[in-house]
């Protein structure tokens, strides 16, 4: 409906305009950075390509989607997937067109536990025989599959999982079955209320040879039907849902599951690895347990991967919006000129510039994260299990400092926007929601950091036992600790403030040695490992920083590419990041002497003049992520600068809210105007 | 429907046998302790009288209504919102009471601008004429307001609001108009449904005499009709609406509103302070200005009152969960007992333990801010002004630190909790998403700390000045800090780890040689303030961190009454909360030489003792809270442990979309099993 509000334009100087000098100020080129970060899998060409095809569909549209109830979302959910299957099909695309279409639409699919971990673990864990059979019937979705391993009582815990599959020799079938509430499947996606198949992980109970008991082998993967293919309902036996509104991933139907004396056949058991000869009943191991670390370092990898991309969205909003919005004239100032845009205080640069050089740092971290991965899948196909380890540990240790980072930045961006921040238009509540479930899962982001301190107390001890042999970086590095610790002297001088080069040493040098005092604590003093589990933890962040920073300082240092301007900003972004983080974590540094109490001092000074020397790039920086407005869907971070337009029409003319006119009177029931009813038709729904 | 999940049990040992174990191991007394927290103001007594009542009215049921859309959301907010006061008129609840149900109902009430902020400012800021007028009408809900000051282009500017009311002296009315689209009101809670009147702030416009220019005399309040009495239509000339989704407060109706020269009589300006004569069209200034802060300090000083509450509600659900949570066993053990609680793992302890700690810092600083400000008050009403700055910058700054620990505590104790955080059944997730609005709002959290800084700067000036005059407490010690610093020699030696006041001094000296820093940066060197705003904002930060110590010391050594057991833990909690939060900014603390390095470097060690001496007691302290199940509506969190029976309960028995059957073909358009319909139903509401 027209109303005296369709002429009015907000005060000047407006966003476009605001965000159109911000443009011209900058002498980087938005082109080139876009495709040093994002050309090298032909990123940029996808998105143009799948972008323009999902915009057409008017079921993928955004802007009003967050007045649903989880039902309808959910069924909107479906409806989204299915079309993006179908579509798919329709322009051929490949594995990493559709994971494009995926990540723009930014829903995660009902069916994402069928396309990953089902399929992937039918790929890797079932026999050839298991696989002619299974994967035609998957790839095609004729059957759909989730992967049901955490139960209600037990995630981290593998071993103690308690679903049971008992073999029975007579009948030759396993019996599943849940002994205990605490027993049922949780948390297991895409298997609530969409898939008719899973991957099943039990106790294997085989009978002990000569008796009537029976023993545990540890988990076993199963592939079990679940749904009947007909009607869809559980079979009978078993019992099986959704479990109920979450945080986020609104759209995914986690489930519960649980089996009373249910039966397989013995072909259900996925014995690539594993297996069981079902005439004589005896085990056969797995040549090679470490194998299953594979698909875990390949998720994690992955997630350390993508953070990049999450912590840039928040950013972009945050940077775009912050240019826009001005918040009073210079108190020092004669304050008749304009108000200044909110990106010029150093108390909102102080926490949105150093993200900006965190998602920089996230990238090449990621990149190299990825070339580790390789390498070692690699070694491993040639049955070499030597880089393994490190790859495990370097994944363990960066999934938990890359998703906190990512996770809290966008927290920190959401408030760094002030009260519009909390507002739906900032684009960031799904964002949110989505993401924090990133610190808790594939391995708590606490939890893992045991393992990146395992892996360098072993390394440390090597490093005392045997100062002589050949051996990697770190090995090297460690025995140079070890022999100057025992000369007595490790006051290094590092110049952190005027060389890049000793930033990375002192990083180096404070990750050396926390895992030194580690290694003391829990080899020499032999102290209880739980009773060092904070101190573990603080380890595993020291030496994930440290791989940050020098990943970052190499990018800069190898690359003969980029042109001036873009290469200075780069080099002041690794700066910012680096002292950044050393200012968080001063003292540790210090205790370490990895750097001097005069350049502590000097850092916050470095740290606002490396901002202020940023300050003039940053939309230019954001813009060269990349990221349309299409997956923003976000009023004040728009690549246009329409904020105030974009907020005013999301609230006038697309809020549902307006369209029901209520009754305020508090002495009469009836809710909606006009309408006679009160509260009862919502109260059926409690 | 009875299935065989019906007869399934938890493994044991259970939540209810775990936490009853806990509750007699410790020698607290939570009833003796819950009287010292929560019996002063008859807290305790209100709980448990309005509670039942509340519990009988099935529309205050709170379990399934994460499943609604926002419509529906804000439909029940409405009609609870309306049953709220009709029990208030039948029960005759004092106002205390109706605080009460409303704390525990949980639900922001769409008429909550009605009762604080637009009777408020009524009773404060109107004649006695319009008292005697409007009182009546609002008090008996006849009319329900609201309060109209932030617009889409200013929150905390309030100077440079665009809205204006231009005195037309020819028909003796003010013309209210939105001259842009900035200029539309924004965020006004209560009026985008509900209020069909409201405080309008606009820069009052009058000719300048003998000139047909006009002037401006800056934002003042006006009392205006916006919705039609009988229809609750807009009036014609004003466009009225709710802004739309938002992270929470999903049964407000925040608003935007527009004018389009609209016309409001004289006697719409609320004149007890500044009024207006209509005949002569002059102006007269309110006599004292600072009287505006009184409503906003009064705002701060709840809101840092009740943090307390909130993050203790976080905390008994991550305490009790996280008990009856068991995972692995001890990886130096035998690995053949039970399962160790997860609050035994010291990375657990490190994350939720300093938190209890702080719920209590929080409640003694809580007490001391609210003494100050009914002080300052009664200093007021007798004409005595000089408390008024010194309340402002502790409300200040206190709001700053309080909600920035509250609103990060919530989510530290959900990423503690592991995956079963992430899901709808730990009852964080309507805490954390209104709770998040309190960092930005009534003053955003990093800007009002300026007037923390302002005010310290000050008095720093002062003490440097006049050396000898008598003064306050602050006074006293900004002066021997300068005496100090004169004499060359500032090394205090205090002792942190052993004697419990040399703590409160460690924190003063701190904030104090950080106030010296600021006064030096502006006063001497004449810094241009924006260049200082980080450092004013750790400035900020120490000061308010030493209030907390502070309070929290005092209270513990003045108080006769507690018991030995509770007393002695009493203060291992206010150790931990001084300690960690010392060691988490250790160098700017070295750098104030207010701790030395080697207790700097025991820190860690004595937190995780005093955490160990905290930890038999965490469940009986977050006992005395007595927060009620039906407030935290989590199955994590509630009193009897029952954690997974109730999880189990919500998903199996509760959840409505366990009551759909989807069609999961992706080839077919059908979502709904057997319902033969696409997801055009859902189509239409995007």
């Amino acid at each position: 409906m027209p109303d005296f509000t369709d002429k009015l334009r907000p005060s000047q100087p407006d966003g476009p305009s605001t965000l159109a000098q911000e443009r011209v100020q900058s002498n980087i080129s938005t082109e080139e950075l876009g495709k040093h970060l994002l050309s090298s899998d032909g990123f940029i060409e996808r998105q143009a390509r799948i972008l323009p095809i999902l915009q057409q569909e008017p079921i993928l549209s955004k802007t009003k989607q967050q007045n649903l109830s989880r039902p309808e979302r959910f069924k909107l959910g479906l409806a989204r997937a299915k079309l993006l299957r179908r579509l798919s099909d329709e322009h051929k695309w490949s594995h990493d067109d559709y994971k494009m279409a995926e990540y723009l639409v930014d829903d995660v699919s009902p069916y994402f536990l069928h396309m990953e971990m089902f399929i992937t673990t039918i790929r890797e864990q079932a026999s050839e025989e298991q696989r002619a059979y299974w994967l035609p019937l998957i790839e095609s979705w004729k059957i759909i599959g989730a992967y049901a391993q955490t139960e209600l009582g037990h995630g981290s815990n593998v071993r103690g999982l308690e679903l049971e599959a008992r073999w029975d020799g007579h009948t030759k079938e396993f019996v599943l079955h849940s002994p205990t509430l605490t027993a049922s499947k949780w948390w297991n996606g895409s298997l609530g209320r969409v898939a008719n198949h899973a991957i099943v992980v039990a106790q294997l109970l085989l009978p002990e040879p000569g008796s009537d008991r029976f023993v545990s082998h540890g988990p076993h993967p199963f592939i079990v039907q679940v749904r009947d293919m007909k009607t869809h309902q559980p079979l009978e036996g078993i019992v099986v849902g959704d479990i109920g509104p979450k945080y986020g991933y609104i759209s995914m139907d986690n489930a519960y599951m649980l089996f009373d004396h249910f039966r397989i056949p013995h072909s259900a058991l996925l014995s690539r690895y594993s297996s069981m000869n079902p005439e004589t009943g005896v085990y056969t191991k797995p040549d090679q347990p470490a194998l299953v670390y594979g698909s875990l370092t390949y998720v994690r990898a992955n997630i350390v991967h993508h953070a990049r991309l999450v912590l840039a969205r928040a950013v972009t909003i945050a940077i775009r919006y912050t240019t826009v919005r001005r918040q009073f004239q210079d108190r020092d100032g004669d304050k008749r000129g304009l108000e200044i845009s909110v990106l010029d205080y150093p108390t909102v640069q102080i926490r949105i510039l150093p993200l900006l050089a965190t998602t920089f740092a996230l990238h090449y971290t990621g990149l190299a994260m990825r070339t580790v991965y390789q390498t070692a899948r690699e070694d491993i196909e040639k049955g070499d299990f030597n880089s393994l380890a490190y790859m495990h540990s370097m994944s363990s240790g960066l999934k938990s400092l890359c998703t906190m980072l990512a996770a809290d930045g966008i927290e920190t961006c959401r408030r760094a926007m002030g009260g519009h921040g909390y507002g739906g238009g900032s684009g960031l509540i799904q964002l949110n929601n989505d993401y924090l479930s990133k610190p808790t899962v594939e391995g708590d982001n606490w939890m893992i950091t045991q393992q990146v301190a395992g892996y360098l107390i072993k390394k440390m001890s090597a490093a005392v036992e045997h100062q002589d042999r050949a051996g990697d970086e770190m090995d090297v590095r460690f025995r140079a600790f070890i022999r100057e610790k025992r000369a007595g002297g490790l006051l290094r001088g590092y110049d952190v403030l005027n060389n890049d080069r000793d930033i990375v040493k002192s990083f180096e040098l404070r990750a050396t040695a926390l895992a030194y005092d580690a290694y003391e604590q829990r080899v020499i003093k032999k102290k209880n490992w739980n009773s060092l589990l904070i101190q573990l933890h603080k380890l595993s962040r020291a030496q994930s920083q440290s791989i940050m920073v020098t990943t970052f300082f190499e990018a800069l240092s190898t690359d003969k590419a980029l042109s001036a301007p873009t290469r200075i900003t780069l080099w002041d972004l690794y700066r910012l990041f680096a002292l950044n983080t050393m200012e968080n974590e001063g003292y540790e540094f210090f205790r370490c002497n990895a750097v001097s109490q005069s350049d502590l001092d000097a850092l916050p000074a470095r740290i606002q003049y490396l901002m202020g020397r940023i300050r003039p790039h940053a939309v230019k920086l954001v813009d060269s992520w990349m990221i349309p407005d299409y997956l923003l869907d976000s009023a004040l971070g728009r690549y246009d600068g329409r904020v105030y337009e974009d907020l005013f029409n999301r609230a006038h003319r697309l809020n549902p809210l307006n369209r029901i006119t209520f009754n305020p009177n508090y002495w009469e029931d009836e809710i909606v105007k006009g309408s006679g009813v009160d509260g009862s038709d919502i109260l059926s729904k409690l």
